[in-house]
């Protein structure tokens, strides 16, 4: 039994069903779509594609076909681990009602955090602040931004969604404002000078940017405009898009004793199971296994969904496969630019207590004679002794974020700067220079 | 003393003056430019660009001031490993001379093939054909292109150069068509699978394509044009480009002693150095150990020719350093497709008596509902029992190519298809799918 049908949830019952092929797999989602993916939000707002359906990749129907009981509009209320039941309430037709199961996979997901902020709430109730989560989100969202008289958006927060909602309204011609209590963008994952390249990107493009600023209460003006009062000023707004994140949704399960982190992910080992050996989770309701330092830690990206999801499938299904560890890749698109990272940043390895050292190179991308040539900052984290790679982020024109999968490569496979600076990559005048600037980084490591 | 002044030969005189701070550092380069890199030829032929000198990376007064003794248009005729000096003709005065060395660098490179054809040597002294190896080639090439009259243009060989020239003559609005005598394209690097997507590509373009097609000869027909006849057709054309590759251009020193591979290429070891220890020798004249295979193999790319220069040079000042082994890694771009390859291909395995596997996904180089998105085949070798990833190649729209980097890392780490499957790679919309074609090629690989 699987509760929620996002990424990690359908992900385990298409695994279960091919591994376990006597079982019974059903899945409760609570909204109407499953295998939904809050990622594409930002381009379908953008209006890079205009049907909301394509962000679900497949339908219950499909699902079905294959053999998977999935029940969507049906809302799991209660888990009772003693008689392993849930509780299910089926929001179509009102009926409340009981369901075994042996093994349950928790994939409840995240929710957004709304701040504290007075208005917030009032603003998401009459459709003038918005959070981007639930594909109605987007749907709304967008409607609400055809008005032409919506010209002034302000985004609180500067994470991947809120950078990528950016874009998105930049794109659709509005005037865009980013709020931001942090000093940069990507706070959470990116160091301070690759973060300067976004925050680049973001001023070339005309976002109005305030760092280090918080939004202290939402209300309607004089002309039924929103007004923003920050601790630094205040702002007009037609419209507020809320990117402050999100948070496990687990209140489902926290009454069970399951091992949760102090803000609610529940605790998972590398099967996906969780701390009562019958109940799985994964997704971003779940903690993941970090790959370098080997304990469990909440990072809610879509890949570790999918990873993990299908991972714990397979050992609901009774097959012995272990996750071999998050590195913490992420990328985003911001306008012209491209960020990626992955590993340790240097505010990790601080926090770590790690000997390390870093390196920041800025170089070009490919050959100078080759058009639309871009400059791309590459940043590695390593270990002062040994030279070994704990992380990497690199920032810049079309080619910067893939170039941090190889980086990815690297650190799983234990390599150094050293093997950095003379390792064999592929070399076009399209494509690079003869030494990368992932070679460059590697050799001025010292 | 440094024999040639091409990539090699300057990343060496650029680290000897380095590291060896008392030492005269002197290059003797037969042409009058250095630091010239022949990549650049099919872009400049393809006006992607219309400086010839942008291919040329420093000048020699650049050199100069840096205290590197370079000497243009002047020929070393004769090595006398005894009494340790070189004959030299310099060729802007006639004047000879004989100069002593201590350690002497062999970075003399390649020249093309012409392969024995009749009309063929003709041709390139009438203008008729050109090679795609010297900056004048290149220069003349573009010259005669002007001429509208020239319409029809016959590549001989679809090596890379071949098909980057292929992509640049149907930029300038030829009718162009290539003659190879493999099956393929690339037939020395890709297999046949990865190759037939570069063929796609030719044939949607417009390109007409002969494969396992031998010229004969070439002359002049009653219309004066030329005339191709190969063993299955006669093809007429006013211009004919030689792709059939390059040998080590080392006759030199063929009678030295020193241990060549069959094809003339001086064998060195992992820090540049000949059979005599104190001549060395990097570039395309030159094997680099395999560090797979650890034997040296003749791979004459321009990496190469940088990495195994930077290192002699610093070898050749004192320092003890390494080179930790070619991977094969290479790349081009043909038109709309991109195509990369690393390690060893399924021949190469087959070649080597590797018990080994391979595996061949089509994929979708990101999200459905971003634009652009185009298909991406990777093909991976991988020994049967370990599972240990032995190779690799891509080809497919803009992002094929820095996968391979990933794969390079990959190998270089002694990774797995396994690792490779669950590999934390980066995921947003515009750069891939949750899955990444190369971890569904993971998956796959059983």
């Amino acid at each position: 039994m699987i509760i929620g049908g996002e990424a990690a949830g359908m992900s385990a019952a298409a695994k279960a069903r091919r591994v376990a092929k006597d079982a019974t797999v059903m899945v409760f989602e609570q909204s109407d779509v499953i295998s939904f993916g809050a990622c594409g939000l930002p381009y379908y707002v953008g209006d890079f594609f205009s049907d909301a359906s394509e962000m679900s990749e497949f339908s219950p129907e499909q699902f079905a076909a294959r053999g998977i009981d999935v029940r969507t509009r049906h809302q799991v209320t209660q888990i009772n681990i003693e008689e392993q039941t849930v509780h299910v309430h089926n929001l179509a037709t009102g009926e409340y009602f009981e369901q075994p199961y042996d093994r349950l996979l928790i994939a409840t997901g995240a929710e957004p955090v709304i701040p504290p902020v007075p208005g917030l709430k009032e603003g998401l109730k009459d459709g003038r602040v918005y959070c981007v989560k639930t594909m109605n989100d987007g749907i709304y969202l967008k409607e609400t931004i055809t008005n032409p008289e919506v010209r002034e958006v302000a985004i609180i927060g500067a994470g991947y969604i809120g950078l990528e909602m950016a874009e998105a309204l930049e794109r659709q011609g509005k005037n865009v404002r980013i709020i931001e209590s942090a000093s940069h963008p990507l706070a959470g994952t990116f160091d301070q000078e690759v973060a300067e390249w976004v925050m680049d990107a973001l001023n070339k493009a005309g976002v109005q940017c305030h760092w280090q600023e918080s939004v202290l209460s939402l209300k309607e003006d004089n002309d039924h405009r929103l007004l923003l009062t920050t601790d630094k000023g205040q702002y007009q707004a037609d419209l507020v898009v809320l990117c402050t994140g999100v948070r496990p949704n687990t209140r489902l399960v926290r009454d069970l004793g399951l091992d949760m982190l102090a803000n609610g992910a529940i605790v998972t080992d590398d099967q996906g199971r969780t701390s009562i050996p019958n109940i799985f989770s994964a997704g971003d309701c779940a903690t993941v296994i970090h790959g370098q330092l080997d304990k469990a830690v909440w990072i809610p990206l879509a890949t570790y969904a999918n990873k993990m999801g299908r991972l714990a499938g397979e050992v609901m299904g009774g097959l012995d496969k272990h996750f071999p560890g998050a590195y913490g890749a992420a990328c985003v698109k911001v306008l012209s630019l491209e960020a990626g990272r992955v590993g340790l940043s240097e505010r990790d390895a601080k926090e770590q207590g790690i000997d390390y050292q870093t390196v920041v190179i800025k170089d070009k991308d490919h050959t100078n004679y080759y058009p639309d040539q871009s400059d791309i900052l590459v940043k590695l984290v390593y270990e002062t002794v040994s030279k070994k790679l704990l992380g990497g982020q690199v920032a810049g024109g079309r080619g910067a974020v893939l170039r941090v999968d190889a980086l990815v490569a690297a650190i799983k496979g234990g390599l150094t700067t050293e093997d950095l600076g003379m390792m064999d990559f592929c070399y076009a005048p399209p494509f690079a220079r003869t030494w990368d600037a992932l070679n460059v980084a590697g050799n001025v490591a010292k």
